[in-house]
C-alpha cells in the first residue's frame, strides 16, 4: 500500500494522542483511505520524557525545521500551540507547499488572515478542525456541511473548564473559588486558569466560528469578552428559580437588517432549563447553529482532552491525504466565502433580555424608584423575584427584563449604582433564549 | 462564472425546498464553490401543481429519462422515494457516469449493496446525507469526520413523528391514540402512520448508519424492530418516577469481544432524564456516536421537513460539484471500509437493563413468586415501584432490573405470563443508559 509521510510538531498530550491514534487505528484508517499515513518525524523541545507511546527514537528531533523540510514528509501537524514559533513553523510548511493540520486556536484567531491568505496563495491545504470543540466536528460542519445555508446564529458552550465549574457549582451548591481549586486539583483547570475562566479561550474559538460563517477573519479584540469569575452560587440558584441555568456562551448573531452586521460576544448567560444547551453538563461542549435552511442543528461532545482532539486532528489528516491522493489541494477553501461584507455591531447595540440582582434598602418606595429608572430608560420588567431574608438592612431582589439595548441597560445601571438605597453593585447577566 | 447543470427527479415537498434553496442561496453557494449550480431539468409525474416556487416551465417534464440523459445535466438529485422507479433512475444515472444525490433511505436500506457497488464500479459519486437525520450532518460525520475512529455505538432518535408523539404524551398526559390523531391533523404524522410509528423508518436509517460505521450493508430484515404503539401514558409516568423518559431509539452496538459482532435494533427505551438524548423533544432528531477516540459526540436538529432535508441535499450537491471540479470522483467511498468483517448478534444475545410493569393479584406472597422466577433466570432486581391504588383485585408493580440477557428475560416473562396471579401481559421496555 502507498504511504504518506506525516510530521508532528509538538509532542505534548494531544501530540501523544495523535501518535497513539495513528498506531491503534492505522489499519482502519489505511483501509478507509487506500493509503497508509506513516509518522516519519516528531519535533519537540523535550524529546526525553516518556509519553507512554512507543516510537522509533530516530524520528525524534528538537529541530522542527528538519521535520518540515524532510522530503519524505508530505503533511505537517502543528500541536505546539501559542503564537510565536508555531506561526513560523506553519508559515514555513505552507511556503514549502506542505499542507498543515493544526489545533492552534490562539494563532488562527490572532493571525488567521495571514495564514489562510498564504495557504490560498500557495494553493496548499490548512485544516483546523481541532481548534474548536475538540471531538465535535463543528468546523467541518460550517466549512462543508452547512455551506448551502446562510448562518443566522451560532451559540456555543466552548470551554469545558468553565462548564465543569458552573455545573459543579450548581449541582453541589459550592462557591466559585472552591470549585476552581478542586478543578485544578483534578486537572480540569490549569494552574493559571485565566485563559479559560476569563473567557479568552472561548473568544478565540468564537472568532474562528464567526469567520467560518461570515467569510472574513474578525479582529479578536472586537469580541466582547466577560468570564465567569463574577458568577456567584446565589445567582445560579436565583436563575434556577426563574427557570434558567447559567452557562458561559459564545454568541454570534447575524442581523438580517440593513446593517448586515454581526455581533460576536462571550459572556455568562441564563439559558432556559428546557433548552438543549442547558442539558450540556460537566466538561462537555456544544454548539447550536441556526441556518436559514437547516434550522437549528446542535453538535455536542468532549471539547478538549487528548483523545477527542486527536480524533479531530486525524480526521483532518484523512482529508488532506484524500486531497493529496486526488491531486485536489484547497478543495475546500480555509474559510467559506460569504458573498458580501459584514460589519461588526458594537456591544452597545446588542439587544437582549437581562437578569439583574440588586441589593436594595428594605424601606417603602425603594423598588418603585428602581422600576422608574428602568422604565425611564425604556427597560420593561418581565418578572420579579424577592425571597424572604435580609442582608443587614438590605434585601436581594432579582429582576428579569424584556428585550432591551445594552446601551440603555448600561445607562440605567449607572443611575441605579449612584442611588443611596443600593447596597452593592448590581449583578447583570444576559439571557439567551 | 462556470456553471454545472443539476437535474431533479421528484418535485414534491423536499424537491420544492431544494429548488427554493438553490434559488435563494444560489449566490452564496456559487461564491463558496467558485462554480454556479444551475437547475436544468425537473421530472415528476405531476408537473401541473403549483409548488410555490417560480421556475421556467420549459425545464419541467414527466420523463425522468430526459433529465438523466440531458448532456447539460451533470448531477442528478433523486427525491422520488420508494424502491421501484427511483432505483431504476439512480441506476441509469450512475451507468451514464452521472453522480447522484439522494434522500432515499428505504432504497439504500434495501438495495444499498447494489447501488453502492455500481457507483464504485463506475467511479461515480453517490451522496445520501439527506437519507438520515434531515438537517443533521450525521452521514457526513460517519463518512468523513469520524473515520479515524472505530465506532463503539450509535444511539439515535431518528423519527420525528414518534418523538413528537412521545413528547406530547408525556407533557400533556395524553393517550397514544389521541396524540396520534392530533399529530395527523397537524401534519406531524402521515395518514398511514405505520412506517413511522411501527419503527420501520427508524430501521431504514439504522441500517444505513450501521453500514457507514461497519463497512458493510446489513440486511434490513436482520434488524429487530419494535414501534411505539404499545407505549401507554402509564408507562411514561412510571418511567418518569424512576428517573427516565421513553424514546424510540435506534441502537447500534459493537461488541469488542471475540465475537466481533454488532447488534442493530429499534425499540422504545427508557433513557435517564439527565441524559442529553432525554432532552430531545418534539419533532427533533438526535444521534449519539461513541468513537474510541472521539468519545461521545451528539448531533441534533430537525430530522425531517422541507428546509432541513433540502439543506442536506444542497450540502451533498456542493460536495459533488467540488469533486467534479477537482476531477476527483469517489473521493470518499459510499461506505467507509471497516477492515474486518462484522457479524450480526442475535436479539437473544443482547444484554441490557429492563423496565417491567406487571399487574399482580393483591395477595400475600405473590411478589415473592415473581421475584423468584426472575432470580431463577439470573435476573437481578435493581428497584421496585408500587404506588397506592388497585385495578380490581390487581395492583400494578414496576420492576427495574440490572443487566440481563434478552434470552433469559424472555424465558422469565413466558413463565410469569402463565402464572394465575398475573392479571395482564407484562410490559417490557428496555433501558438505555
Amino acid at each position: 500500500m502507498k504511504e504518506i509521510g506525516i510530521g508532528l510538531l509538538g509532542f505534548g498530550t494531544v501530540g501523544a494522542g495523535v501518535v497513539r491514534g495513528l498506531q491503534e487505528n492505522g489499519d482502519v484508517l489505511a483501509a478507509r483511505l487506500g493509503v497508509k499515513p506513516v509518522l516519519r518525524g516528531i519535533a519537540d523541545i523535550d524529546i526525553k520524557t516518556d509519553r507512554g507511546v512507543s516510537i522509533d527514537p530516530a524520528i525524534l528531533t528538537t529541530d522542527a525545521g528538519l521535520v518540515i523540510d524532510n522530503p519524505n514528509i508530505q503533511i505537517v501537524i502543528e500541536l505546539i500551540g501559542g503564537t510565536s514559533v508555531a506561526k513560523d513553523f506553519i508559515v514555513r510548511a505552507l511556503e514549502r507547499g506542505k499542507p498543515v493540520v493544526t489545533a492552534n486556536k490562539a494563532l488562527l484567531a490572532g493571525h488567521g488572515e495571514r495564514i489562510f491568505g498564504l495557504a490560498c496563495e500557495k494553493n496548499v491545504d490548512i485544516y483546523f478542525g481541532a481548534s474548536v470543540g475538540g471531538g465535535i466536528p463543528i468546523v467541518r460542519a460550517l466549512r462543508e456541511g452547512l455551506i448551502g445555508n446562510r448562518i443566522k446564529s451560532i451559540i456555543g458552550i466552548l470551554n469545558g473548564t468553565c462548564n465543569y465549574i458552573l455545573t459543579r457549582m450548581e449541582q453541589e451548591h459550592l462557591h466559585f473559588e472552591d470549585v476552581l481549586q478542586a478543578a485544578q486539583a483534578e486537572g480540569y483547570a490549569e494552574a493559571d486558569p485565566s485563559l479559560d475562566i476569563d473567557g479568552l479561550d472561548t473568544a478565540h474559538k468564537a472568532t474562528i466560528l464567526a469567520s467560518l460563517a461570515y467569510g472574513t477573519m474578525l479582529p479578536l479584540d472586537s469580541v466582547y469578552v466577560e468570564g465567569i469569575r463574577g458568577i456567584s452560587d446565589a445567582d445560579i440558584e436565583y436563575a434556577h428559580d426563574c427557570g434558567y441555568r447559567i452557562k458561559l456562551l459564545a454568541v454570534i448573531k447575524y442581523r438580517d437588517d440593513k446593517s448586515r452586521s454581526i455581533d460576536v460576544r462571550v459572556h455568562p448567560a441564563l439559558v432556559p432549563l428546557h433548552h438543549v444547551l442547558a442539558s450540556v453538563s460537566g466538561a462537555y461542549n456544544a454548539v447550536m447553529v441556526r441556518g436559514d435552511l437547516s434550522g437549528d442543528t446542535l453538535y455536542y461532545g468532549r471539547g478538549a482532552g487528548r483523545e477527542p482532539t486527536a480524533r479531530a486532528v486525524i480526521g483532518d489528516v484523512a482529508d488532506v491525504v484524500r486531497n493529496l491522493v486526488g491531486n485536489s489541494p484547497c478543495r475546500v477553501p480555509p474559510i467559506p466565502a460569504f458573498g458580501s461584507k459584514v460589519s461588526l455591531c458594537s456591544m452597545e447595540d446588542v439587544e437582549t433580555r437581562y437578569y439583574l440582582r440588586l441589593l436594595l434598602h428594605d424601606s417603602p418606595g425603594v423598588f418603585a424608584r428602581i422600576a422608574s429608572v428602568l422604565g425611564a430608560h425604556g427597560i420593561s420588567i418581565a418578572s420579579i423575584l424577592q425571597k424572604e431574608g435580609r442582608v443587614g438592612e438590605y434585601v436581594p431582589i432579582v429582576i428579569v427584563t424584556h428585550n432591551a439595548f445594552e446601551r440603555d441597560l448600561n445607562a440605567a445601571l449607572a443611575e441605579i449604582g449612584s442611588m443611596n438605597v443600593v447596597g452593592a453593585e448590581t449583578v447583570r447577566i444576559r439571557i439567551q433564549e
